[in-house]
């Protein structure tokens, strides 16, 4: 069994959810293993991870706005050091994931039909993310 | 150091918890290894994954309807192609967990004597829900 | 490839975060290993894990307060056994980890520079938890 890993960049351009299952994939997929373990971890605690609905646009809509509204800009923070999408954003990454693994099966990453792996951004101005990978296997 | 995957298959009945720590464990104790990491992942998008209390049946309700009370149906969501508990079951899942990793020690996962592994079921209607599950170690 | 495992035991007195970085990292660097990915799970139903700003006291003071907000005490509970405490604890360890996983890369966890590792007690009165750690790595 070996392992890699990798520090994958993100660029986001706005808040909301991006898609990345094919940055993650081709990276994975070009470490020849036909088993394994895909481990995310999100370098950051005002952006997160989610697997979610890959096809419908509508969902990935009503997700923002969901996360928006029961963790809203203009609640009674303490901390507001980088403005009133500060402290929301701390808080929907705690309501998401800061890490994801996935298994890989056959040489392939064992996502359902319908989910892609998202970065969440979660401020409004535009962030360079990283996103730490790392695949054991053979 | 080795590795196991399989694909497990669970089958719901209802919108709630289902318990799937004996056949997680069963198939994770039939690998023969006595230390290791076992992981759980959720190939769905409106199903999840939970580790709770597994010996009061009223904390499980409770957990439910806390889920159906703050992701409710009825919300004001742009995604409903497929019914009303459609976009709540995306929701849901997002809070939840999609993935768990349990660590193997002295050939018994790791979990603490109140704890069960669930799927949680967001959907009204019977399912048959996949979870892929993979297992290194010695 | 090996791997090492240990279960931490953190003393918790009071309701809320509480960080537990320095004896993570101590123990997985403490395991000799430059490349790898550790795995912390807790072994309980009423705290959690969560990685979060380690800079900022006001931050870690507003997620206590959203969380005792969003899963409140005096909610109608069926579960109360142990008190008014009990089941918002139940509920505010499923809106958080029950398992993190973090790959290790030259030697260091690849925690970004302002992520913590905390143990989230959602209990009033103080505790002893376990978490669950396993290292696998070269």
């Amino acid at each position: 069994m070996r392992q890699a890993t990798t520090l994958l960049e993100v660029p986001t351009e706005r808040q909301g959810l991006r898609e990345i299952t094919r940055e993650v994939a081709g990276w994975a997929g070009g470490q020849g293993m036909r088993e394994g373990l895909l481990t995310l971890f999100c370098r950051h605690t005002s952006a997160s991870l989610l697997v979610q609905e890959n096809a419908a646009p509508d969902a990935r809509a009503d997700l923002e706005r969901y996360f928006a509204r029961i963790a809203p800009e203009g609640g009674d923070y303490a901390h507001d050091d980088e403005g009133p999408d500060d402290m929301p954003a701390h808080l929907r990454a705690a309501l998401t994931a800061v890490q994801l693994a996935i298994p890989l099966i056959d040489g392939r990453l064992a996502l359902g039909t319908w989910q892609g792996i998202y970065l969440f951004e979660h401020r409004r101005r535009p962030h360079r993310r990283t996103i730490a990978l790392h695949l054991l296997g053979d």
